[in-house]
């Protein structure tokens, strides 16, 4: 690919060309140094869709959520551009058909663009490649962006905060929040979602929230609020979609959004190049195994002479590369 | 001090003058580079004490717990070095007279040697300078080292992963599950001590514990041990200092110690690798002033041009600092 066809590339996707938008995509996700410099040309025009993640642990009905939501506002008239990552899967990006089927009844709406992702084959990191492919999605012309990620680990709650709003989506039964806990989804919430509220113990899963939020030092008007719903009846995703218009609307009004992405975007760039040197220092130049050969070789040796050593020939290798 | 002085004072620290170890441990505290030079000399030295770390949610009673195990191995006529981290205090290192008042029953006692940490002024991270500390006790010939840190975050679970053991200390009521699974501690726990066990919910709070690890993949004769105290009576006490001794033991045995410091050492390489970086990067060429104030200017920005951008600057003014 020319930088010509880069270009070309870029105003197929503008155009709404949908095959045009996988292809970007899958630079994002491979880390092509090519989508940088493409991405350099058309962040201006990025920012326009609302963006909203949605994460919480395996089982709490987050996929039969997100295509509820997407249902509801697709019925409204909007576009929706969904990225569901899940970095236990072995499936890498791009399986457009596999995601399709995934949610059913969005199957064949031009009006849902669907975007799996998985860990392999992303370089520098999922958190990365989903900023990426959701600003391809923005970029594609979709007003309404759902990112959703399995609530598993740090890197996943990085994901999850790196949208506009954050929804935790538990379930009742089966230590929801202890997994929530687990992986860091409860400090990150901006509103909770308690799916499958037809499930014995509702209440108590309620009662387990509203009790960690006590144990934060905010006033408890600015507690996110626990919202119910039964996804695959459609019960409680009209309200869920309205509280989420809603709570944009006043962070955008109230300047909380502009600096929620400064933030979000400070950390974005901070990630970028941090991963990069990371990748230099690990991979590229081959330092990671470097280290690994020289610990097998038994300890002790030295930690902080080993550090400079690594350092050093970081430095001396990379001048300007 | 120049170099000279630098070899007389780990001289006169592997001698056992108490205000020289001190004075080492404020070196390398503050990450002063004459600490890493000094360390690549001792290196070798090191690695003959025992290390366990001891962590859990505020008011579990670490501080009374790791008074009375010092006790303990002290009648036994064991040498101990304890290192307090406490990221939430105002108060910095060396603060001697402040350490000893804080564990009564040791204050006179000179084979038992305190060094309080906290976040202030430590550079690189308390990680890298509990690491670092705790290398001097070892130094400094003491045969059993505690290190103590607050499980409140990422930063402090890594601390208590460095050693060769990791307690977590937990007492019943008060949420206390809810907040180490928050912190992640309990993945990386290799003994369990359900303390203040005069309080009631004693059996809730075994449940729960057990409840969690059945969530993982282990066989259940792989699961930590659960222990019980009452360390402001003694109870129990003698139990868990066995028990430490005893699984370290088994460990050095089969190979898991060897293999456990391996680890430790590579994610400490790594950590200093990085945090070196980090710190070049952000901090010492004010390349995180720069990003803070292109944000300042308002978005949007290109994330990948300003990410290129600061990594270039970087790459220009470090050839080989």
């Amino acid at each position: 690919m020319t930088v010509a066809t880069g270009a070309e590339l870029v105003a197929r996707v503008r155009a709404g060309e949908e095959l045009a938008c996988a292809r970007l995509m899958s630079l994002a996700e491979r880390g092509d140094t090519r989508f940088g410099a493409l991405h350099d040309g058309f962040f201006r025009d990025l920012g326009r869709a609302r963006r909203f993640g949605i994460t919480g642990p395996p089982g709490a009905g987050k996929s039969t959520l997100v295509e509820a939501l997407a249902l509801h506002w697709r019925r409204a008239g909007r576009t929706l551009g969904i990225v569901a990552v899940d970095p236990t899967s072995p499936f890498t990006g791009g399986a457009l058909l596999g995601d399709r089927v995934r949610m059913g009844r969005l199957a064949l709406d031009k009006g849902v663009f669907i975007r799996s992702m998985a860990t392999r084959g992303v370089f520098g990191g999922l958190a990365r490649a989903t900023d990426d492919v959701a600003d391809v999605l923005d970029l594609f012309g979709r007003d309404t962006l759902l990112v959703e990620t399995v609530g598993v680990g740090q890197s996943e709650v990085d994901i999850a905060r790196s949208a506009d709003l954050t929804v935790v989506v538990l379930h009742p039964g089966g230590g929801d929040t202890i997994q929530a806990m687990k992986a860091g989804l409860m400090e990150v919430a901006d509103l909770y979602l308690v799916n499958k509220a037809d499930l014995p113990g509702l209440d108590r899963l309620v009662q387990q929230l509203q009790d960690i939020l006590g144990l934060r030092d905010l006033p408890p008007d600015r507690h996110p609020p626990i919202l119910t719903s039964c996804a695959t009846d459609g019960l409680g995703v009209a309200e869920l979609a309205a509280a989420l218009d809603c709570l944009h609307a006043e962070r955008a009004a109230s300047g909380a959004l502009a600096a929620r992405r400064a933030e979000n975007f400070e950390r974005r760039v901070r990630r970028l190049v941090e991963g990069r040197l990371r990748h230099d220092v690990w991979e590229a130049e081959g330092l990671g195994a470097l280290l690994a050969e020289r610990i097998s070789q038994g300890l002790p040796q030295p930690a902080h002479g080993l550090s400079d050593e690594i350092l050093t020939l970081y430095r001396k290798r990379t001048p300007e590369s």
